[in-house]
């Protein structure tokens, strides 16, 4: 076994007890202290950990040589600077979604860690549960064939955020997921964006993303805090199956379909008519893969000391942020044009190396 | 008991026995006679119903005085000759969806049935499932308070149609529904349709459409024909309670969710921060009101009936036809304009009196 | 193609009707007469398959040397009767279940067919599903190792009938299934039944069946008219695969999964703690075989015409009605006791050849 | 504020932990020691729960005048004793289900209890979730009308218990529950249990459970460890409505139907004719009332804490425990006997007061 990784996690707000229970638990890791400006709230999380250092101050923290990464729990508006600060203190990240709350700063961000030869890794969670791990395992392995439509439905009777709308609150689990099945990543050059605030909230609550995909397939999103039902639900249509993620149904969280719409090989370059007489349906049977019981965040815990050993890209890389980012953040260009169709900065972070 | 009108039906194909059947069996109707250019079929038909007469000649048919009503289910590209010739020779109509093939040709004929005092129905048969009648009876009695969303699913692995896209073949259900709960019919200035085609079948076979109401809120609807798993579900959301109408789910096709936000109503002038100290949840009982078992198809053609005997215009009249179609037509401008939101035409049929 | 064979159908009440629809549908088979007392109700089924000859005289009917069989829908007292003339007139026979109202009845039926070289057939129309010829044809190829229980549920809200109670009413559905899915029928050597008729109707409402089944096996059936909710749904446990059949669920009807408990064979002859130490758990995928889309009834006349054609037993033959009647007289039998074990009566019927 | 009760939590295992974290974090009382002759297992859960006392000795616990209950999750078959000590030593006591191994024991810590005026509460877990408390709420404000029926479903692939076998692991919680909503507790004189071990493990893995209720109703419990899916479901029939609880799906969790099947209430007396033409059906709406979130160890400890307060029986007083254990007992006999109805033993312990 090699020596344990050290590190801190900051900020112990709604997300940060989570990352530290998973830290302590983990062989990979000694979780060697948590730092929040608010010490109490920092004690609290130590307490039900175990009782490990405590401390409000950032900088000592960074300080501490023994330190090797930092877990970022903080507010989004403050992980450009506290993720900064980090690399320059040559610590490894992985920092909460979204990655920033801009692409100019969440770029930055990238290629300071990239100059530096550091891991920031997104915490893009979901993309570490079982269900997700075997969707990309599946589509990796060809066994969707080519990726015809992704259809993402979160839902829910939710709290409205004082500080972000419904797209920034929950799209970013979506389309991390997309972007983390799709080989390649999502790869949408525009986003249409239509938003509803009926209650007069002053944001969004009800949104919708419409993402087209390469080779005249489509992604769409539809999240919503107003719901009295709760659905958290992927459609995956692909040319050879069709994968339904019902995260909600514990007893069959995967189906795959063999269930579809064929076109006969020869008829694509030909006319309709001869198109329609080459169309035929597969009825086929369903399958439910098993999926081991794993906690998302401990697989997450795993693969970021994992990227740091081995001096690798993690799974869900700083790249991989920046991509939702730059959707996110073209999302909000579509919705002040009333929905119109609004490109995706790809000048910056769509280098997926 | 007054006395029984005479119903022809036009059009032998797939809904045509379906009508044939409810005025067969409709003690408001005679059958008397079923026309088709094929004779063959009509004949087929006719043998289903118990024997009634066949014809091949629309002329014959519309010539017989004895003939009080047409129900017509033709393709749609047929709709407005058929529907004219029959309004010229004074008989009332019930055309399927869609109303016409264009806006301009459905104004037309709802302005001559107008001036004709002719009873034009647009046989919108979800609209008289028991789950919509009593959608509509809800938020007409305001148990729903103000509507904020409608968010309508409706996909499956379904045909591939050769003339028509999934808009024009699925979304007239979903547009018609709304357009019968929303108390004033639809009213949606833009529409924003996304469409994919991603088999090459040269038609969208996926499609979204967003929709803006007054007051702030949102209409959308999701069509699909490459889905393996068929969802036929609306949730309409309003500021008293939330509704979720299930039609796959024959024990509880409609909840009604006693749950929901408010904001308290001092608060809407003020500011935002002011505001989310007054946003509360409400987490109520969730009801199930049962329906009776009624044939949507029977209650359509009394309907037909009682419009005719009242002189009045029948709840899916063709305005409500007609706004459909405007909002289709918007669509397919939409998709044109790769999603930006296209105005509705609301010259034609807006007169919803 | 040989020559169709023609049938009666006897009985135009409940059943009839479906039975001469699918007569008349079928290839094998030409609809030759509808036989009930009530000749206006006769008139009424042939009218709606197109007309076909009545008839208010069973007598003549069999008379006739060019019926070939009959297909007998009366009510159950009155089967011995009807079944026994028919084979006297040289008529293959199917019969709806229960196949008598006596085991003593139900016997000399199956031996005079016997003797007579005929088809006496017992409709079980829940056996010719899609779903439960594919249980069959599962079993049969081993795919769920040796059967360890079968827990059957057949609740919803029904009609109390006057003449027979839960048990006669709907427990014929599941005891003829797992006859017919088990090899070589049902093989339980006593019953016990419990019975509840908590309105005072004179008759139970609610009934459970247990049955043991050879090797430590058991089979449970539970039947309720009063339920609020409808539950059809059978669970079959084998030592490789367990299969879950649930009849309401049209997306997936059948799911066959590979999880269970498996116990290492050496220790099957050694003590509990050693038996305890060699216990595992599977936790394997889920399968849902997909299933054609076909009637029932469809299957059911088809397999009676290859049956009279090839001179064999149909796959529901009468002693599988004798062995469905033998638990229902012995459930009857234990009722009398308070829930005692009753012993079936397998004197008769039970030579499975 | 009253002051806060001392505890002791007995048992280290698998239950006592959640004792413990509920017990530390009620108002009403204070965790005082974690007691186990495991010491460090003892330890690992004091650590849990922010580090208080432990001791290997029950003897030194109970010889503590600080504690004023203990609360006991040991093996079933040492609660006799350790009660017995408990209750010697002046403390209240809550105990894990089963109340003791055998009928005779539990009568006589019953006895002990009222005599010392102490309380005895068995630790009936299920009885105090939210669901349970509204089902045992509506059934005493007579929504129900009089219970007809109840079945109850507890099946999953479950661990094969080395000690106990299905009845005596899973039956219990069916059994409380059902003894707490029923006004008076349950009241079966007889049960009839039908066991099977198909896999030869030594004892039953699937097990039946039919209960005659006074009236005429009836309660049946089906346990099931060999099972792939889960099931949790209990429905109780009643005059005026049905009850529906599916405790695995928290978004409806319970449901009430007021549909059922009515009798005219002069046709009782009359003959069976008669009463056929009095019946009727009710298909009226469906309520799901909303229920709490709240944990149900955190109810139980308070309603520990207040029949100590208070003086009185706890709502799943030792009596109930001791219902609960007479119906295992006579399940047992019935078992010796093949499944005969065994009566139940009302000797002891039937005195509800």
């Amino acid at each position: 076994m090699t020596e344990r990784l050290n590190v801190a996690v900051v900020g112990a707000g709604y997300w940060g007890p989570n990352l530290a229970r998973n830290f302590a638990a983990s062989s990979e890791w000694d979780l060697a202290v948590i730092c929040d400006l608010d010490i109490e709230r920092a004690q609290q999380v130590s307490d039900r950990v175990g009782g490990v250092p405590v401390s409000a101050s950032l900088d000592e923290v960074l300080a501490d040589p023994a330190i090797d990464a930092v877990a970022i729990a903080t507010p989004a508006r403050t992980h450009h600077s506290v993720v900064m600060a980090a690399l320059a203190a040559g610590k490894h990240v992985t920092v909460e979604k979204p990655l920033a709350d801009t692409v100019e700063r969440g770029h930055e961000m990238v290629e300071t860690a990239r100059a530096e030869g550091l891991v920031l890794m997104a915490d893009h969670t979901y993309c570490y549960t079982p269900a997700v791990l075997k969707i990309r395992e599946l589509i990796a392995a060809g066994d969707l064939g080519d990726i015809l439509f992704i259809d993402s439905v979160r839902i829910n009777l939710g709290l409205i955020q004082p500080d972000v709308d419904v797209f920034w609150d929950l799209a970013p689990h979506d389309l991390s997921i997309i972007d983390f099945v799709l080989p390649g990543g999502i790869d949408s050059a525009t986003v249409s964006a239509h938003g509803a605030d009926p209650l007069r909230t002053g944001k969004s609550c009800i949104g919708y993303l419409a993402m087209p995909l390469a080779g005249g397939a489509m992604a769409h999103v539809h999240v919503n805090w107003l719901s009295p039902t709760k659905i958290r639900q992927m459609v995956i249509g692909g040319t050879k199956r069709t994968l339904v993620w019902d995260d909600l149904n514990p007893q069959q969280r995967l189906s795959v379909y063999d269930r579809g719409v064929d076109l006969a090989e020869q008829s694509k370059a030909t006319t309709t008519d001869a198109r329609a007489a080459n169309i035929s349906y597969r009825l086929g049977d369903t399958w439910a893969p098993a999926l081991p019981e794993k906690e998302a965040l401990s697989n997450m815990t795993a693969e970021f000391a994992s990227a740091i050993r081995d001096r690798r890209e993690a799974r869900t890389d700083g790249a991989s942020g920046l991509r939702v980012l730059s959707i996110l953040e073209a999302a909000k260009g579509s919705l002040g044009r009333d929905g119109a169709p609004y490109p995706v900065d790809t000048t910056h972070g769509t280098d997926r190396t």
